[in-house]
């Protein structure tokens, strides 16, 4: 028996008011149907079907690196439609569980209550109590408490709308329930749809069990169908992602002002301020400081580093006990060894930057090794770029590189070497060489200041 | 018959505790008196009544650019008193509305309902219920349910006062209702002033039918007499824009960390991320991303332009598919073509700058013609002031200007010439030119280091 | 009479999941130990007692310039028997208060209303009533309202958990009572523990009053047990702390995103953006405005500056009437005279700058004495640094900078001279000269641009 998910990703959703599918707007930085998609490879899918329609081509590339099998709705007939189409695909002894691209943040301890809670060949409802029903499709027991049926809020009586068990649309059943049940939808409702939910009463009138298990939480069985939405989605993720830091050891100077897109580990001890933002895979070492308004992806920060406010991090990897900011903006394949400070308006890109070293103020390091006890002065520029290609600059262990210096690419500065401020060093410069390429300051006495032109 | 609005705005706001007569602090960046003034606009005033007392000066001053009509309130003698300052400059015709300066997020709509809603020569008052009544004039009605009373809190009994639909001051009748009633007001209550509202009890005595029109949202009827609430009623209206941007197509990060200070147009698939604030005429075109912490003033970014973390644009016009930032500054008066790339720590004024150039690092860039396809290299500075008179930097298309390279205007580099890094331009450079202005290096391999000089 | 206060700070705080004792970790910026401390400096403690375990020597040291009287509790028995390690200390006729290192918010105010309202000899409670009391020991009443006892609630009954008052923990009385009582306290509960709470048994036993104050808010007597609790405590201190400040007459884009740790002190009509932290002792004059994302420490803000939005200040002193950022950072040292302006990108530091003086892009002045309108050109740098030693730069005043420059120290500048852009300046200049350390340009018409080369 295998598990094979399906998951319903064929809906315009035009009320998003977008060029994009609607399953692939975001939550934390990742699609809503990769987030669904993730949970099905949690709960140990066999087989994971996405059913597609509006937008069909965009969404399988977008899913490109995944191994999924496709149905497509080309009209958009019903729930009970979307499903039929990936029931071909599906054998017939295999336990399905039906998932939402919309429906982002359903997690899989629920999924797993949920097929672990079925009697043999039951059908089992994830359903859901709201304090407003309103709009959703509601559970309707009998006297003895069973589950009999769904009804959608336009086919609802005054009686029926009244009930605050709500579906959520999430049901598992066997295959060969689907393959009996499906072709008997009929689509005689207000919407003239065919409604997965109709097999409820199939499932009654064929003396299958109905389980029925709750979500945790409202949010994790809603819907983004507009912005607004999406936009509660993004923080409920965000707040629950919030407080699984704290739990985890770190401190929040607030905890609805930090936005995690991706996977954020941190040791003992972290300090976080308010209003950072962190993408891809970011990992804080112990006792790492982070000051207000960062913004850190894909980088590794390693124990006792400081990283100062308004400071942005890229695919940098900081040894412990660095120094970052305020103003720094390291790029990607920046690399900086235990106790390495960049300070105020520096910019660091493909650079290796040894132990002690200091890049203080207005630099801009790219392609470049450079040594231990290391001082660049402010205003140091690695003229790395002719305008099509790029060279390194050497600077070995001990160098003194004076302020406003340009460093034209190639060049070595050997070890202990030292150069004037304001130089321009086009040649290498042997270990221990002071380099200086400076005009003689002449100073002119006659001078007369400019004086105010006439505007045109 | 003329519509006529007069608004309240004589009161001094002692609890706001400023120098600024209370009607001038600011939601959104626009004082409360013009909120007011805008929806009498749209709501078609035909004159619109501006009631002063305090500071009176300084309101008349920043309400400068409007046709409004002043009537002095010298002293602060109650609201009915202060109609009353306005009724000789309105014709026995009119129909009169009166607004409060401090009450700034009423809206048309409710407005016009208002206006609507009234029977001919009515009384039409503007209630709201709330949770907590406490402090507001109760709305008093007869056992068929027509208002006969507003009592003011000073004033009310205990039954009265248990009463939850309030006054919110704002109402509309004739203006010959008004100066038949507004003589007939008495001071003797516990306050001694001269209350609007007693004029309901007169249009009761009369007949005169008075309608009531509900507020949609305690908010919007909400006045500001101190930082508190104008804080709260800041936070509704930033609530209020984040909703209807949302609806409009743009994605949010969070709704709660957006400031809208004037109008932000949106294209399709719009994302903005935490923290901005956007001031004054912002249009952000089809797909444009705008990353954390940016603050954007009277700008048009185009299509599919991103601007990265902490940056700030003001007076900027962008065509398509610029990158901007992080930590760029673009001042007023820059112009970017199509795919333009300003970067890290590069701030521009008064620059003009063509399609696919790039200033990707720690630069200035002010009263700049540049053309296409241009590289102007890490910490180039364009000297374009001279201590008193400013001057232009001309820089042709394809030009390569090398890092660390300073333009002394007026100075005019040709088609595809190259800059040496370091150098100092100061005069003019032909196209297809190499220009270096760099002193010779010099190694010298006898160089003793400094050594520690004892402190002071 | 002595009041001494008996401050329990011995608790490991597992939950924590951090190396730090539970008491030193911070609510805005401050020790919660610390927070207590004040607090009992301020209901005039004459000893204050803290009751140490867990960590016991890095609270010493945290705490070591204050005078407190130090108890080790060497294992972890219970409140009751913490209290009694600091009773030897305590003198016969003190009045004794209890307080705990995790519950830092308590106000003084509460604890001046708990001192005042007690008989002689009684026994003080501080309750509170909570809509949800799991966890808490539950105020048990006679049938009089008279408290008779607390129940634990691992020890209540059914009937016993339903009531919502519960003990915070803080209470006082006579010493001679704690003196009494705590040796009778027995372990024989479901914890094993000393329960200080049994001493209000022993108090009904004794016909001993007991008098009951309630908190203000559930949020002063509210511990932090883990950094979920300490993230709530923080987001109240700085809600109340932005609650003050509005009501001092500043005005507040946003009270829930400002972050105030120290004090902060504002003038009149002080604005202050979206996103500001607060350090240290910083005051704001009258008329400031602080743009958004700024951080300010320590530092004198005179009336009617103006800091741009992303600017870091630390120990700085402004004048009236100046101009700062965006992305200015001012270091400590530096100290501005009126109306100076410091631009984008530019960093201060030990830089005292005279009146009307302007810096205003992409600099750094460091160990610098700048007079008055002195013009300082885009991407100046002050070489203050030999790579050991530090020198001075002085600038005097009308000297205008040409961009690009670096200036060696320690070098001189006279009154009204001129430095021509991209000049190193190395040697002092005289009062009017014109200083120019350039190369000549040279333009070579037979360039050849460089052509892509094969990547390795």
């Amino acid at each position: 028996m295998t598990l094979d998910v399906v998951i319903l990703a064929a809906g315009q959703g035009s009320r998003m008011r977008s060029k994009l599918p609607k399953v692939l707007h975001k939550i934390a930085g990742k699609s809503m149907l990769m987030h669904v998609l993730e949970v099905a490879a949690q709960i140990g899918a066999d087989n994971t079907h996405i059913v597609i329609g509006h937008g069909a081509d965009i969404v399988k590339e977008n899913i490109a690196n995944h191994t999924v099998k496709w149905s497509l709705q080309a009209e958009q007939k019903g729930t009970g439609h979307a499903v039929a189409q990936a029931l071909p695909a599906i054998e017939n002894d295999a336990q399905v569980i039906i998932l939402y691209g919309d429906v982002p943040l359903i997690s899989a301890e629920t999924l797993s209550t949920l097929l672990d809670d079925k009697a043999a060949n039951a059908l089992s409802l994830l359903t859901v109590k709201l304090a407003d029903p309103n709009g959703y499709g509601r559970i309707i027991r009998d006297s003895e408490d069973q589950v009999v049926a769904i009804v959608e809020q336009k086919d609802a009586s005054a009686q029926q709308l009244a009930v605050n068990e709500v579906n959520t649309g999430i049901m598992a059943t066997s295959a060969s329930n689907l393959k009996r049940w499906l072709p008997l939808l009929k689509s005689n409702n207000a919407q003239g749809e065919y409604y997965l939910t109709d097999i409820v009463a199939m499932a009654v009138a064929d003396n299958i069990p109905i389980d029925v298990c709750h979500a945790s939480h409202p949010m994790e069985v809603q819907g983004a169908n507009n912005r607004l939405q999406l936009q509660q989605l993004e923080r409920f993720y965000q707040q629950q992602a919030a407080i699984a830091l704290m739990a985890s050891g770190a401190t929040l100077a607030d905890a609805t002002r930090i936005d995690i897109r991706g996977v954020l580990q941190t040791g003992e001890d972290v300090y976080i301020d308010v209003n950072c933002v962190f993408e891809g895979e970011v990992s804080l070492g112990d006792g790492v400081r982070i000051g207000p308004n960062c913004h850190i992806i894909n980088s590794k920060v390693s124990r006792h580093c400081e990283v100062k406010s308004n400071s942005v991090i890229e695919g940098a990897v900081l040894a412990e006990s660095c120094t970052i900011g305020p103003f720094a903006r390291l790029r990607p394949g920046t690399v900086l060894a235990r106790g390495v400070k960049i300070g105020n308006f520096v910019e660091t890109k493909k650079a290796n930057i040894g132990i002690d070293s200091k890049v203080s103020h207005l630099s801009y390091i790219g392609d470049a090794e450079i040594g231990r006890d290391v001082n660049i002065g402010a205003g140091t520029i690695t003229c790395n770029y002719d305008g099509v290609n790029k060279f390194k600059t050497q600077i070995a262990d001990g160098v003194f590189i004076g302020s406003n210096t340009a460093l034209v690419a190639p060049v070595a500065v050997g070890k202990g070497a030292t150069v004037g401020a304001g130089s321009t060093i086009t040649g290498n410069i042997a270990e221990g060489e002071l380099a200086v390429a400076r005009a003689k300051q002449r100073n002119i006495s006659s001078w007369k200041r400019p004086v105010k032109k006439p505007q045109d």
